[in-house]
């Protein structure tokens, strides 16, 4: 596909560049089947349905006496219901006493209601009279401090959507219902090229001109931060062969391919070349109105999403955020990923701008007077420690021309 | 310890329980080895510092030409500075070219830059004239477009501080350096110990009267998600001999206590004797003026921190993240946990409260009209679908009485 064809675009706000790849991709989601206490942050790949009431049984909500209610109505402390005492019904025990008009039972907080009984007098509101007889000092209505059969949950109705990145409350919701097992979205394989005359391993010196490859590390563990799994290939030379070779292998072997190539022009047109020359369509998005992160190419190539990352680390941090974990997480089913952390904070400094671009500024968080700032980093997005002494971004919308001290603003933390 | 001797709070503000845990808790953080790009949401364990400086050489922030930036002073569209082009330094070589006065080579973003060169001039402020003659058409001041040796970290630096929980940036940062491997804490072992006559196994059909145990897999997913490894022991009956010896057991083996029993009084009671019962001082507080999570147990066992969690679903998840979580990390030496996500919302309804206490009530977020808005969803807090069907928690301070619809309030998303 050559560059002025239908459906190519140059330079688009990160917004739409993420829409072109949504609209276009329509994932496979492959099941897999997982248990229960073992899905925390897995994808649903199906709805999930309650195969009985919660609770299967009414409930008291407070230690107390199970009543009739109308046994209470017009009760007082000048006035109080006599009532007698039955027993107990233990915990985790069923009820064995059914209770006639003017009888209570004990109750323990969530355990049984006695048969006949509609309500639970809380234990402050009564005194013991002698060993079989109690006072009510105050009525209660029917159903009051009891949780009635399926209240919870209902049978039939749906526990968890499809779609829907399992937390720590679903675990319990899920086996409450005796669902031991979910089937979940296979995670997306995400393979990751570096590309570079310039990389050698971090584990090598580097000899003069030569530096540490270190984004494909940290794409990785944005990738597994994202639900997916990283797949890094060895390095590769800045070489259209090579890399076409590399590149092709690690997309059918996985869902999507993530190319951090270096950020020079050259470099910039040899990841374009690769993945037009992969598959259909190919490079769909070259340029985000974006800073940092312009040098960005967004590719979908058979189906597969395919992404040219800018080779400087700030950038290919704040690329991966905007386009590349919503992308992997579409690619598991579920079309809205988890909010990543945010803090409000008030600026400490001016940011200029240019509008028609969005700007990401990363800042550090700090507590003046007992108030959050954040005060922004002003490091080349060259350096990598711009990003590891930051604590996040704060983005200046496309409409802006800036933001100024004392605004309070939104820092996306990461 | 009875209840009256110094030191025991009866009931005390979220944030003040925290700080009796915080004030008496030394832990001695054991250190490991973890190879560095293994080592994402690990603690360190001491002072990472660069054994080198980064870059190691001066490097090119463009595509375009090392000059002396002398050779362009004056230069401009109408007087160009005409400079003798040497040929180029190729990505991850090192220069072997030095340049005189009058003279220039070609530089590739990242690359090195040549010898006796101070900038760089973008290729986009140059014409070339011939094949060994290039215009340059605006001045560079020295150091323009050059990252400086050292510029991103300097040899002896604190790359990270000790107690950082490590992030993808952050094992970039190391990688660059050559580092291979860091030291960070070992993950604090949390042991589970669920209570209840009333409880029986998920995967088992619960008879009359009696409930699956979901609070011990719930708690210990969110162990995991605070960094810690959860340990469950097998459920146990309202039986303080059985209680106290399961929990002196799991202690034993482990950093820290949770006990997740019923909500009764007399539960509450046998938690807080088993407590008191294992070590000293046991129990420091009992109450929290929480709702939900008021009966909440915070001790301390012989410098190991205990908790007896409220058995309500909906009070163990506010009062974990509200005591646990920060204490878990105080065990790994990480004095301020990850900010959790938070969005700003406007509430759809009031939310009634009582002054001297802190409430926080769930919610679902929802878009009206494209404004995010925080509707309560007012379930009962012993029903786990309150948690499953609520997107996050919004706090009603210890002084307000309550909150008005239409504010704007912070969610804590979970």
């Amino acid at each position: 596909m050559t560059r002025d064809m239908p459906g190519f675009f140059n330079v688009l706000a990160p917004d739409d560049a993420l829409k072109v790849i949504r609209e276009r991709l329509d994932p496979t989601v492959e099941k897999e089947p997982m248990a229960t206490h073992e899905a925390l942050g897995r994808v649903t790949a199906e709805d999930v349905r309650s195969p009985e009431d919660l609770p299967s049984f009414p409930r008291s909500t407070m230690d107390g006496f199970s009543v009739r209610s109308a046994d209470t109505f017009g009760a007082s402390e000048g006035l109080p219901a006599y009532l007698e005492l039955r027993g107990e019904i233990p915990m985790g025990a069923a009820s064995q006493i059914d209770l006639s008009p003017g009888q209570a039972a004990k109750a323990y907080t969530g355990g049984m209601l006695a048969g006949g009984a509609d309500a639970v007098v809380m234990v402050e509101h009564t005194q013991p009279v002698d060993a079989n007889t109690i006072e009510v000092l105050r009525p209660v209505a029917p159903g009051e401090n009891v949780v009635q059969v399926g209240e919870d949950i209902l049978n039939g109705d749906v526990v968890l959507p499809s779609g829907h990145v399992v937390r720590p409350q679903d675990i319990g919701g899920l086996l409450a219902l005796g669902i031991t097992g979910v089937r979940v979205a296979r995670r997306p394989r995400v393979a990751i090229v570096s590309t570079g005359d310039e990389l050698v391993p971090p584990d090598t010196a580097p000899g003069p001109g030569q530096i540490r490859d270190i984004n494909s590390y940290t794409v990785s563990a944005l990738v597994s931060g994202a639900g997916g799994i990283p797949v890094s290939t060895p390095l590769v030379k800045d070489d259209l062969e090579a890399q076409r070779e590399t590149a092709a292998r690690a997309l059918a072997a996985n869902d999507m391919l993530l190319f951090s190539a270096g950020s020079s022009m050259s470099n910039r047109d040899l990841t374009a070349s690769v993945i037009d020359g992969l598959g259909s369509p190919g490079v769909l998005v070259h340029g985000i109105s974006l800073r940092p992160g312009k040098p960005t190419i967004v590719g979908l190539v058979d189906g597969k999403p395919a992404f040219g990352l800018p080779g400087n680390p700030v950038s290919a941090m704040v690329v991966f955020d905007l386009l590349v974990r919503p992308t992997i997480y579409l690619l598991a089913g579920c079309p809205v990923p988890p909010e990543p952390p945010r803090v409000q904070a008030e600026l400490l400094r001016d940011i200029a701008s240019q509008a028609g671009r969005e700007d990401y500024v990363q800042v550090k968080v700090v507590s003046r007077d007992d108030v959050l700032c954040a005060d922004p980093v002003f490091g080349k997005s060259n350096l990598i420690y711009t990003l590891v002494r930051a604590d996040g971004v704060v983005k200046v919308p496309l409409d802006k021309g800036g933001l100024y001290a004392g605004e309070v603003v939104t820092v996306r933390l990461y």
